[in-house]
């Protein structure tokens, strides 16, 4: 229905998480009506994130600046014995912002459903081990994955595949509601939340 | 907390419609995890949008092509005597597709709530009064403005503005879900709705 140049628009924005092509359209005309300086500032901006943020050698948080390792792990203050495993990057977010946890991170990068290969390679699992067989100084593996299903699939998975470094494993106290993600927990809960990790 | 990239795309896409901060930072990492040419290819698009996308000198509907006159309001086959006014593009969109729709379009371009001026300003008024004074062939003007009470409110200020004309006036038929916006509508409901102006 809509020309070209809208129609192919409204495919890419399409793909982007929680969109619609009717939600699509409307970032599409949204897009039509901005000035041509706000669009270049737009395009700017898209640039600049692939070109300037890497991912942390350690933790595959996204950052920016020197060196491979991110502002997180690079910190004398972190607990080096603590590593809390999350799915993705706004979750690592959601927990920084409680201030409550001094630990370290490990970005698995999404969750496994019914443990089909595809999304177990997906996932950064073999990295994951690498860390921690490198690592002595990690002591406790915190599963923080999501309350959903595939969340808890992806924390049962992860229990079984790494018992055999003998390490401490628990998981986040069952504050969080069932089915919620971690992102858009409030901030009071995510503290009870670690807290009361098992 | 996020860096300064990120930070900056993030706060961009929050000014798309629906998106909040949230949802910004969801496409913010989604676009980080995509291959370079992936993100060349939404550039080009957005590049392409904005070069070949022009709109319609009479219904002010984005076309692409030759002229300044888009495909509907060039169409032979259409009725010059019906004018239906719509609040955006994907409104337009909603009634073609219901194929039941043979007049033309005037995209007002948004809505009046309290009849603010800046808001009267931003709209294309003073366009549709030129529009209906320069075409004698228009007999009938459909105020097809959404069930919302910022649509009400337009399609009430309409009504007075363009009274002085002398055009008859009619409405949708209201079997739109009250509070509902015309591109979320089924077809049924809008064929009904066509048919039951008034």
């Amino acid at each position: 229905m809509y020309s070209p140049s809208i129609q192919k628009l409204i495919e890419l924005f399409s793909r982007f998480p929680t969109v619609g092509p009717k939600t699509a359209a409307r970032f599409v005309f949204y897009l039509l009506r901005k000035r041509k300086e706000e669009i270049e500032e737009l395009i700017k901006a898209i640039e600049r994130l692939k070109k300037n943020v890497k991912y942390c050698s350690l933790c595959f948080k996204p950052f920016e600046g020197e060196g491979s390792i991110c502002e997180i792990c690079k910190n004398p203050q972190r607990d080096k014995s603590l590593l809390c495993i999350v799915e993705k990057e706004t979750d690592l977010e959601a927990l920084e912002k409680t201030k409550k946890y001094k630990g370290l991170y490990f970005i698995l990068g999404g969750t496994v459903s019914k443990l089909k290969k595809e999304d177990i390679k997906k996932l950064r699992i073999s990295k994951l081990k690498e860390r921690i067989q490198k690592d002595p100084k990690i002591q406790e593996i915190i599963l923080a994955t999501n309350p959903t299903v595939e969340g808890e699939a992806t924390a049962l998975y992860l229990e079984r595949v790494l018992k055999p470094f003998g390490k401490k494993i628990t998981r986040l106290g069952r504050r969080l509601p069932i089915g919620g993600e971690l992102e858009y927990a409030d901030e009071q809960t995510l503290k009870e939340a670690l807290k009361g990790r098992k």
